[in-house]
């Protein structure tokens, strides 16, 4: 499967990230060791120059980092400065290290040509910093090409069906068309779903016109809010984006990332709550219990499909209407991967 | 590993498929979904046109199957008959159909050229509906080749040392051949016990004539019976099958069917009980118990079997006298998969 | 991976192989099944001649042994004798006998040429049979080459930082290096490690000077003894062997054997226990308790260490002072490989 290699991809939340000690994580197959050097967070290839143990396994030590199999020590930026036993450090001795930033409380690892790592590159999520709202978070991992869960976040007419239960939605999803904006890095969803109860949990008491915008952003990272308005407003707003002032409630806001961790793995990262002025950390706690039931839904759902494509000798699809976002995406993605 | 495609296999035991859902198996490493149409037995590729997805996770509508991840419908042949939000489907969008029979019980799948599928070749099996037995069912998943279990089936001579102690079999299995007889798309295989117990479950209580004959047909299905009749009734009948009309005891039927799943996994289908002149349910709960147990005992050895060949680069075999069935068998399907 | 075939390796601790059934076990990825014929250790390629069941699942009948499947009977050197219902034998119908030795407590199965096969070749371990020494044993199944284990167990400066918890080890491991002489199947590897405290689980209540020799043989067996002697005896020896007449304490020996069982899996089998004259049962158990921690710190990282090179394209190491021994044997078994 095709992936942008220069490209910021979620490694982990960072309140999650111990400090006294690494982390493993695998992307584009490759391992990665994420650790705190003095605070600082740094990326390197999980892998001692030594005889190839995982550093992931060693012991953070101020701004170095301990194998801890025969005790090689590196710094901050990937190079052996100690070798216990012998004086003579080989030059050169150093692991690759990746271009990691530390934002909206995740760990965004860079892994193509570090030259190119520009963090303006790094698509405007929400923290657990963020003083607007009240997130919760989790993980889920995959037996299934990141690419499928793109694709599923590329295209909300699966809410009509996969998510009947979960998300209460209704036929509108699939019956309808969203309007799809290509962005530079990505695609812009927007959608009216006028006239509606809305989301009990997300204090939807409706009638409502429920107005929801996110965008999707390489390499496969989702940013969506919305909310409430008067019935009529999708109208005046003639079916654009509505004036935030006019809002009742109902404002969220879910930050998810899909990164590819080997061949037919993935892994996603979510979080979700709401705008402080339109809700609590009771309300995050029952938002949170949807998205368990709806992800696991996205996630049956697409381990299914992988294994019907593994079963398939010469697998080939047949794009609908609702496919406009997935092909401008993966479009952009083939580009920017050749590129 | 080489199967017949021309054939019926065993797809479920259609009183276990539900009504208002689709079901999955995967039959030659095809996935394949079930489900009924207004009550009507279907036999589809388990694979949505649009991106692959599973139709066994889909849902059942009237006569339709729809797809639940987007909504795709598809009719009782399978034609996809709506897309949401789409106008138009694409002509000859269309998922394989493959010819299926609800008959005894079983749901019958032919794999091959549908030009072909006469359900006058499907193996004459007793099912639930039969008024003679009372029968329990089941089936037990294989981590080995279908072709290993049905050499199992071929060649009773293992009775003596695999299912000692389930079914009492005693040494003749072994040290005696049983008249083998080749049929149109089988074997049939009779033999007598003279002068003996009989299984205890199976209301012997000797010393009697033991007589059992069982056809083994293409793909894999065996169909067994017997009985119990006095002493002397073989070398009154010069050991060929006898008066039904003398039958003391002992009649049961056993259906079996081995259908492979995928690639060294197989799925193993049994059904067995008295004729209830000479049983009852307790019969069969007896009888159901000896199955458990001796079919575990085929299993252990089976999937032991298959490690071993796994493990070796050039396997080979030595056949013996007790493989004539096998070798009839094993060339007829070679000769009927070449065709 | 490259392993010598031409050597003994420990398929079992004797005193756990039943007498009256068969064992199984893979050794370089070959099936073998261990049984007693008459009471004599017996080995032979665990597939039967018919159609490769595999005789670990057979029974024991005084000198044969035979299949479960089908009744095939062999002998004690592999000859078949008897086939079930069958008066005539081909010629030459016999399974592959690997030659096989009982000594200290370890099924020896020699894997190369059987004309090669000499027992002098058998290295020189401690069984449970031995009167000075009080035992314990056990296996660990590693999901890791057996080559990563036998690095492990060649560099002991991984005790600094692997160990450090469980054996108490301190930075002597990694900060000098040990005496290495090669020898003509392996290497010994001597160290005192003086004014030290010594394990208190070894009855080490220091300071003394702590002794400690291993030779690490063909193809991958560790065995290693010491003892506490008074401060100043390292010195007074010149750093070499001690006099064991001054010994005060702590002598132990511990039989560590690395058995390749697959591509990429492995057993390794250990003892350990006190000379008589410095312990008992009760320190033995102490010593198997500090084993169990020990041997699961080395199993997580050296399964870890087999992960990362499974995810690195061409893995290459950067050997360091403490690899001399490694790099001798390692050498070795090239060489031997290649003969």
């Amino acid at each position: 499967m095709t992936y942008v290699r220069d490209a910021w991809y979620v490694a982990g939340w960072t309140p999650d990230l111990p400090r006294d000690a690494p982390s493993a994580i695998s992307i584009l197959g490759e391992p990665v060791v994420l650790w705190w050097a003095d605070g600082v967070l740094r990326a390197h290839e999980d892998r001692c120059l030594h005889r190839l143990a995982p550093l992931s396994s060693g012991r953070c030590e101020g701004a170095s980092l301990r194998c801890m199999y025969h005790g090689l020590l590196y710094d901050a930026e990937g190079l052996c400065i100690e070798i216990p036993g012998q004086d003579k450090i080989p030059d050169g001795a150093r692991i690759r290290s990746y271009p990691v930033v530390d934002r909206h409380s995740w760990a965004w690892v860079w892994m193509g040509d570090p030259a190119l790592a520009d963090p303006a590159l790094i698509p405007p999520a929400v923290g657990f910093d963020d003083p607007d709202y009240i997130l919760g978070r989790g993980f889920l991992d995959y037996a299934a090409e990141a690419r499928l869960i793109n694709d599923n976040l590329l295209d909300f007419s699966h809410l009509t069906y996969v998510h009947a239960a979960s998300f209460q939605a209704t036929g509108v999803f699939a019956d309808s068309l969203p309007k799809i904006t290509p962005l530079e890095r990505g695609i812009r969803v927007e959608r009216w779903v006028t006239d509606a109860p809305g989301l009990p949990q997300r204090g939807g008491s409706g009638p409502a016109d429920v107005w929801s915008t996110y965008d999707f952003l390489i390499p496969g990272v989702l940013l969506m809010t919305g909310g409430n308005f008067p019935v009529g407003t999708a109208q005046a707003s003639n079916f654009g984006p509505p004036d935030f002032a006019l809002v009742e409630g109902g404002t969220t806001f879910t930050s998810q990332a899909v990164t590819p961790t080997g061949d037919g793995t993935a892994r996603y990262f979510f979080s979700w709550g709401p705008h402080r002025n339109h809700g609590d950390e009771a309300m995050r706690d029952a938002l949170m219990e949807v998205a368990a039931m709806a992800f696991a839904e996205d996630k049956a759902m697409i381990e299914g499909q992988q294994r019907i494509i593994d079963a398939t000798p010469d697998p080939r699809i047949m794009p609908t209407v609702h496919d406009k976002g997935v092909t401008i995406f993966n479009r952009l993605v083939e580009r920017l991967a050749a590129a």
